[in-house]
């Protein structure tokens, strides 16, 4: 039997061999030699007594195929078709000859995706689509590996422009499907406001029907009022879709936020009358799409042009609705924003497996400074604190890009019930509403998670590869300030994980979006009890699997059972603590309330990162056991699982000790353990963004081809 | 009495009242609490036991000067002079009109500085400047809070390329300074090789001496030797001060790295013969920097060209030397490099603290989202959470930019000494040695530490101005990507923070940037025992001032000297464990001892930070004493300092409680404190920006002034 036979039969079956080398075992060790070291319990080179068993120094890069397949879950077709198409063309950004040059060549790409097939993915099979969301949301994040202003300037198009007028509308918007389609009508998705981001409720547009010429007047009352960062208005779109406060004749209030079809420009691409267009210019990254500012001045559209799916007005002024509850419609309209959040997070790390693949690739074949062998320059991969840098990351990027797949699997499958007609978009379930509660908070989570790890590692990338990093031929500073924003839009990370947050608290008993501090006390504590025992998944027989993991030996560190235990207790603990604090405050008034909300906000935070990690680490066991046993895929993915695992684990040693649920012996043995997985990994780097199947066009850069690297120009 | 005045009384002197309401109360208290919650021991808004007195909700402005006095130090002077200049023009980047146009405009700043008068203090007296590095170095790195961009294209322009005329030439270079320093002459400072950006010792670059023609051959023997990255290469650049290996006739071992002015263009700006030139056009920021590169074939420069203040070749090649010690030679040459990090670190917080101030701003005036009052939506700095992401960086700057200060007024004063003789450069003390190589460590910590928390934060606060912070006209992506490589060139950070921690482990006794892992196992574990001991300070007498402020209450989580004990006694602790680790190894070979110190890279990498944090908070404690006594300032910044604290604090409550150091009572008490005074500070937060100075021209950005905004457009 071989070490990593062993190890795996250690780890999977045999718990009784456990105790030999086990983190039990090195944790009592580790308490009795008292403040000895750091980082590690081994003062020798010898394995730390909690180790792993290594992998072979020489990887099996088959096993990348393996871990691929994992990767790309039910949507690897979707994905193998977009690669294909990346590698037919190089649709990276090319800055080159100003902006209007860029703008040209993006509408080519855009072009070029229609003839592809893309396009047709985002919408309905009514309206001539495909209807395959999956397809959609997958093919989209795909392309976000390469150009993310692609990316982004797709999601506006199909996924934002043309969704709103696919989801909202109705059969007589159906005419527009087709151009939107093969983009030869771009247009916006005008919702954001200057004053007015992530508070859409309170959006000041003004949508009046004026029943003596059947016709909506769209106005912006004030500056704050104008729509700002627009996808597409800065130069190309032609119509867009509008979000404004309804108003008919005879009430003085507001029917809520709908959406209109606003045309913007004539065909020459010239502003209409009263359309006040703005271009945005320069912005921190995503040059290659033409943001722009929309105001206007009581512009008239026919009364038709109301998409009127869940909300119209008929010609004499009457409002009327199939939802009854304004606050249900108004999410239901917003139903397009979980796509877009779904696609953002995917395309956040797209980015962020494109720039790992480079560094990686980089760091095993650009050497500086003697090693051991005399006049022999070790390569940077060689390095403990480079292999660190990369692997702890990647191990993150695992998880994080599972969990996205579960989500936008799980949402394809809602979709897929909603257009059979199993699941009524207007009158949904208790059991529906529950499940599209869950969606929402779901999607929130992966898209703050995603987005934010996106940018931290992307950095950290780029600083990998040094000087030659910052080159912005060698792609990594333009992912980098590309997907930036992606922490922004969509959604901003601050608010959507405080959505997570509530949703647990409330036991997804209530739309989240609109709480108001004085709801959330009411409502968190009155339900959050049941949150607290019930266990939320992304599948239907989760409980089941960590079960089965768990019939291990649950005092070992490396036990995945003990894992998923140890970081879902941490979420237990917190959510309960905090439903503790805002518990007296259930008779507050509107005013005590806000203060206690504010007072606990870092807490309600710091719930929903421990919810978010609970998915992952649950996500991370769940697609270990896709995995054939003892193939060598699993033994990597194994390693990896595991260095998630002690990463969280660390990240929280403080709180975790601080609640006595971790004696400090298990602390050292989690900081020696991540060293010997990343050295246990350290040959396998590239196995494992080989996984990634980036395309050749995003990853084979100037930088890995040159002088300053193994097998550059002049040392082959 | 008031509040603030019994609270500065509290904590400042009347130690017998803080059982009260201090922390050794609420550590006990929270430690009774077992489980309770997770951010504070406070369940009903009640100030938690151990929370400061809060400031008044009113601030009081004036309080800005004082502390901008203590920020801006000694260098008061010339920080203000550059600021006036910075206010009669805005000399912000303009991207517009490409590349060249960009370039225009840089070179009219770089003039427009001659003009004011900055450039002469970056030259020595001898050669005509003003000798002064203090204006220097504050002066380039206050214009990097407007303008990275021409902080860098100063920085090569003065301070390398200048700088290595100055430094390293002699009598017969003079007569190029006076054109360097109008910005007549441009030119480059080429040390860095595609292949050797870490490793200068290694670069590829020869420069040969003929001793028949009297010359040197400049040549780049592979595609590795490239020079790249050179700022001023790209465009401007008339000469290159060359890093090359020297050779003289009969000797076979190059004499070292060596420095050469080598023409390179000639005044039309075509590429001499001999020399190619490239420019990088395209990079993740600092776009109106020229960077390019430069590659040699067996170009003749006469042999006065080789700057000898510190080596030289006679004419009939004989090499001499003032310096024996070939080692030392050639970090006495790589002295420039010193004065770069410094300037970086500064350039860094310069940026951020610019970053600050405009995100600071911008939450006192937009507004999102209803909160205790029906109708009004409120201020971001209302939310606890952006409170807490907004001030806790902050309080790091305040720390960070003081640290600098120090080190900046350090260098000076070194350089002082050696201008007038009091300090040679090629013969110093042991004393001296020890100092410089004291000062090489302070400028690689503060280097790395400042530019790694200024990429973390520009990112930070781009997002806490979400959408509007993207767009490039409010700077902040712009001073986001420039930074970016700051934490590269002048010295990787993983490279740097490494020869901080190895500095300490030989307790200065070695030079570091060569230092083989078979040297450092063997110095380290030789003198490691001495710096344990020996504590190194910034300024002489800093221990005084430490025992000073730690005759008050030591078991008050806010008492100074009991905050100053905690952080050092972790540093010590760090440090002692990594010594016991490679001890056991003195007996190794060479590639057991690589081996040792490749697993201890990361507690290597621990024991600098922990360093980088004491250093921290003592000058925290040390600049606190600067403030008058019971002023607002004082109060102000105490809580800064407290802030500062806590935050380290619980990054490590992990560490600390692993070490049995600090009860989980304590814990909970800390991360109380935190919200408590992000509260208390809440509405000082301008004020606390404020005390940067940033020019109106840096700060005063249409975000702040649009619709977006209370007293915008049409609001005021």
């Amino acid at each position: 039997m071989n070490r990593i036979a062993e190890f795996a039969k250690n780890l999977g079956k045999d718990s009784g061999k456990e105790s030999d080398n086990g983190a039990k075992d090195s944790g009592a060790k580790g308490a009795g030699v008292k403040d000895v070291d750091l980082e590690t319990n081994s003062a020798k080179g010898t394995p730390e007594p909690s180790s792993p068993r290594t992998l072979p120094t020489e990887p099996d890069h088959s096993a990348a195929a393996g871990l691929q397949t994992l990767l790309d879950g039910k949507a690897a077709p979707y994905r193998k078709a977009v690669r294909e198409t990346l590698e037919e063309k190089d649709l990276k950004l090319d800055l080159d000859g100003g902006i209007d040059a860029v703008r040209d060549r993006m509408y080519e790409h855009i072009k070029f995706l229609v003839e592809s097939g893309e396009s047709r993915h985002s919408f309905s099979k009514e309206n001539g689509g495909s209807g395959n969301a999956l397809a959609a949301v997958s093919g989209i994040e795909t392309i976000g590996a390469v150009n993310p202003s692609l990316t982004i300037k797709s999601g506006v198009q199909w996924g934002l422009w043309g969704g709103a007028v696919d989801n909202l509308g109705s059969e007589r918007h159906r005419h527009y499907i087709e151009k939107i389609q093969n983009a030869e009508l771009l247009g916006c998705y005008a919702m954001t406001e200057r004053g007015h981001g992530s508070n859409v409720q309170e959006l000041e547009t003004t949508a009046t029907y004026d029943p003596d010429t059947h016709e909506f007047i769209i106005n912006s009352p004030t500056d704050s009022a104008r729509k700002v960062y627009i996808g597409n208005a800065g130069r190309d779109g032609r119509m867009a879709a509008v979000f404004a406060q309804l108003y008919t004749p005879g009430e003085e209030e507001s029917h809520g936020v709908h959406c209109l079809i606003v045309p913007i420009r004539d065909e020459d691409g010239n502003p209409l009358d009263g359309v006040e267009i703005g271009d945005h210019g320069r912005k921190g990254g995503l040059l290659g799409v033409d943001n722009g500012t929309l105001l206007f001045n009581n512009v008239r559209v026919p009364r038709e042009n109301l998409l009127n799916r869940f909300g119209d007005v008929e010609e004499d002024g009457t409002y009327v609705s199939p939802i009854d509850s304004r606050n249900r419609r108004f999410f239901t309209m917003l139903g397009t924003l979980i796509r877009g959040r779904i696609t953002v997070g995917g395309a956040g790390l797209a980015a962020t497996r494109t720039a790992s693949d480079i560094a990686i690739r980089y760091a095993n074949r650009r050497r500086q400074f003697e090693g051991g062998e005399k006049g022999v320059e070790k390569r940077l991969i060689d390095y403990r604190q480079h292999r660190r840098r990369l692997l702890i990351p990647l191990a993150r990027t695992y998880a994080l890009t599972l969990l996205q797949n579960r989500i936008l699997e799980r949402y394809d499958d809602m979709l897929n019930k909603q257009a059979s007609g199993q699941w009524s978009v207007t009158d949904p379930t208790e059991e529906q509403l529950f499940a599209s509660r869950e969606m929402e908070s779901l999607a929130a989570a992966v898209k703050a998670a995603s987005t934010e790890h996106a940018n931290k590692t992307l950095q950290e990338m780029r600083e990998a590869c040094g000087g030659a990093g910052y080159m912005s031929e060698n792609l990594l500073t333009t992912l980098r300030a590309d997907a930036d924003i992606y922490s922004t839009f969509e959604g901003d990370n601050t608010v959507l994980i405080q959505m997570v947050g509530k949703h647990l608290l409330t036991a997804f008993g209530r739309d989240m979006q609109d709480l108001s501090p004085w709801d959330m006390v009411k409502y968190g504590v009155e339900t959050a009890a049941d949150t607290v025992r019930r266990r939320t998944g992304i599948r239907s027989g989760v409980q089941s699997v960590i079960d089965l993991v768990s019939n291990r030996d649950e005092d070992s560190l490396f036990d995945a059972g003990y894992q998923v235990k140890l970081i879902e207790d941490r979420e237990q603990a917190v959510l309960r603590s905090l439903v503790r604090r805002i518990a007296p405050a259930r008779k507050a008034d509107r005013a005590e309330a806000a203060e206690i909300v504010d007072k606990t906000q870092d807490h309600l935070i710091a719930v929903s990162w421990a919810h978010v990690d609970s998915l992952l680490m649950r996500t991370m066991v769940e697609a270990e056991l896709e995995l054939p046993e003892g193939s060598a895929a699993r033994q990597v993915f194994e390693q990896v699982r595991s260095l998630f695992f002690f990463d969280l684990l660390i990240k929280h040693a403080g709180w975790y000790q601080e609640h006595n649920m971790l004696p400090s012996g298990r602390v050292k043995a989690a900081r020696a353990a991540i060293n010997d997985l990343v050295d246990s990994l350290g040959p396998w780097s590239q196995v494992l963004s080989e996984a990634f199947a980036t395309p050749k066009s995003a990853w084979n850069v100037p930088m890995l081809n040159d002088g300053g690297v193994d097998g550059g120009d002049n040392k082959a």
